[in-house]
């Protein structure tokens, strides 16, 4: 290892065997030393779930013959943490980079995103961390995103990022010639019309599948993630853990609620 | 089905099976109609995850040879959706209350809870909702908090909450004659210093388990859940599901991160 060299710790929640993470590996290696760290396999929409009825194991993972890193029979949170703390044993890392999703992270989604966990993860120790995703799940090209991502890293470690706050960051789905440029947005209103597919097994037995449309709530030019996207612009979205409500809590305490 | 009475879903995340539940049960068919939608077995410590890759099943559950309510196979976020589109049919219901757990969901623990996230799903959908903990692993009496949820039911119903908000409340795990009353908190600091034992399994091959202690870093007499716990309060904290850092969005403009 480079002495000097800024050390990046990258995972995902896709999977260590994604095109999305060994796009961004490509990209970060060219600025510093990476370490990726991540799930054997695909982990979408685990939320911030950590695993603590289960024992974690850890392999070491090649990837055209060569190490790539190691992967973790455990959620996107779970990756950070055994990095940290067990595989690189405390060592400081200059920056966490999660993704290269494939899919948006925008407006509720946010909270279901295993990538936004590993981001979230990274912040908790105290690492600069951003996740990144391209805003589809048609086929993706995560090329540009992948030099976005290498571009961003430069402007977090030069900037830093205030306490508990990471960047979430979503790419739009198009050539690079289409993208209209970079905002900061708020993280959207978003929501989904759900349904459940009600279906029969080959033995009788019901069983549902979960399926939903987003429907978004914000007009034409709100500062949101989703409306960004929409405009083919990159959002930025800074992200923090604390989800107290702060401007209810003067108002809840008129309640006076006794036991 | 008494018309005119008022409709409480409730669920988990320590599963249908847990006494919690049916001691926030027998306390909240008191004073309405009770649908209890559950997992079915322990989801603790599942963040915000909900199945998209795999169908889920529904089972009625008996309690002392009665119908208590449906099993899911699912997380806590799943059973709130699949009881508000395919159990209710989107039926109205009133109120949502997701516990009692057993264990506290305080300061971090908040972005890692199944409880939570059944309360934000609950909230998602329109319904005013609470999580209700007791903060100790040890064994407990839910008698207590059973009945103060049901006191805290009758103030949400009368007056209603902030969109996207919800209210977790804590309750400290002592007898009802220690209890100093109720504190209107936000969501404290409180950290892990994490471990990963590592261990060899009988086969000669590696494994981790992680542990850890919870870090306090507020200080005596500091607004927030873990303290007003230690002081032996009802801790209730406003939480909203919208994790922008608004105080950082001007900030963040000013670096004028371009494409």
């Amino acid at each position: 290892m480079t002495s000097g060299k800024i050390r990046i710790l990258i995972s995902n929640d896709d999977g260590i065997y994604s095109p999305g993470i060994y796009a961004l590996y490509r990209e970060l290696k060219k600025i510093g030393d990476v370490f990726v760290v991540a799930p054997d396999s695909e982990k979408s929409a685990v939320g911030h779930a950590i695993t603590l009825s289960n024992p974690l194991r850890v392999f070491p993972f090649k990837r055209n013959g060569k190490f790539f890193g190691y992967a973790v029979t455990g959620t996107p949170a779970d990756c950070v943490k055994i990095a940290h703390w067990a595989i690189l044993n405390g060592q400081k890392i200059d920056l966490l980079v999660s993704g290269i999703n494939h899919g948006s992270n925008t407006g509720i989604n946010v909270i279901y995103s295993g990538t936004a966990s590993a981001a979230t993860e990274g912040t908790i120790l105290g690492i600069p961390s951003f996740a990144i995703s391209v805003a589809t799940y048609d086929p993706v090209d995560f090329t540009f995103a992948a030099r976005f991502a290498r571009k961003l890293a430069h402007v977090v470690l030069k900037n830093g990022l205030p306490p508990e706050t990471f960047l979430n960051v979503n790419v739009p789905p198009v050539a690079e010639s289409e993208i209209k440029g970079v905002e900061i947005t708020r993280q959207g209103k978003a929501v989904f019309a759900e349904e459940f597919d009600r279906r029969v097994d080959p033995t009788g037995r019901t069983y549902y599948w979960l399926t939903g449309k987003k429907v978004h709530l914000e007009r034409e030019g709100d500062d949101t993630d989703d409306q960004a996207i929409l405009q083919n612009k990159i959002s930025i979205t800074p992200i923090h853990y604390d989800m107290t409500n702060y401007t209810f809590l003067d108002k809840l305490r008129t309640w006076k609620i006794s036991v």
